[in-house]
């Protein structure tokens, strides 16, 4: 199990409004059946690391079949193995230590 | 107003846990003004784009002063001049595309 | 045909020096196939998109067989389909536009 | 002195393609004084930490004065206090490893 962090950012659209393809980029998450959470600067993702790398590599796909000709995709994977790392979890360590 | 997320990832700690390093570059952030939000895979802030990239300089200093040796500072900052981006609106306009 | 970025980053290792572990990762890269470049901040890869997200993947997984409980992998790619990207040709794109 | 990587990357261009957007943006750079590097996937400098953020915050301040509406800057710092960090001195330090 691992926390991920997905971003993927289609150029030369031609508008600065990104958002319409981001939820089309979305839907692949929602049938991936990872437990994820959108964030203001991407998408974040908790599971399996292989299957974070098979739906990272579905979701960089979408765009290009909307007729986007260049897509940026970004996977940043937080994996550590001492200790079973979960979104809730990363950040009520922090909490706990903000308090 | 731009939107930007921020992670300071000291190396060589000796621990795999980094909470508590994370909790104490936060401080900075608190004292900042800036509206921000603790995600499990960094910080996302939002305000005016001089003060991120001076309180970004500013966290990228606090580990320093802890004794650690080496310290990546990561900033993505996006930044839209037509419209006003917030954290909130961004995650809002996705979502209503998701409906 | 993609060029990408991907940056493995062991976490808690008792020391700031990391380049004995980069050294083992791109062990992995020349056994690979794949065309690469190792740059002050990171390696660049190109090569097919599927096989880029493969081999990082099998990145990734090196460090903990070195006794690493925690590793942060960052892939970045950039894909582009109506034209071929190579190493070269992005930089030479740009040093023409600069001359 | 530390070493870092920047990508400014304009959204909504209209075109795929960006090397004359990174050829304006490299001009800041060249008055900048830092040394510098530039890679298929961004550009690599090396200097004063104070004066890499100063340097990143005008790069990003380029395209918009060129019309463009959304601009994604990323910075990533590697800052190391207890030996100087140099781009030479980072690749050869994994090049002896790979002897």
């Amino acid at each position: 199990m691992a926390v991920a962090e997905i971003v993927i950012t289609p150029l030369g659209t031609g508008s600065p409004s990104l958002s319409a393809y981001v939820a089309k980029v979305h839907k692949v998450l929602e049938e991936s059946g990872l437990k994820y959470q959108l964030t203001p600067m991407g998408t974040i993702v908790e599971g399996d690391v292989d299957k974070i790398f098979e739906v990272t590599r579905k979701m960089h796909e979408v765009l290009f079949k909307e007729g986007i000709q260049r897509v940026v995709t970004s996977l940043r994977v937080d994996d550590r193995r001492d200790k079973q790392l979960t979104m809730e979890g990363k950040v009520r360590a922090v909490m706990e230590k903000l308090k």
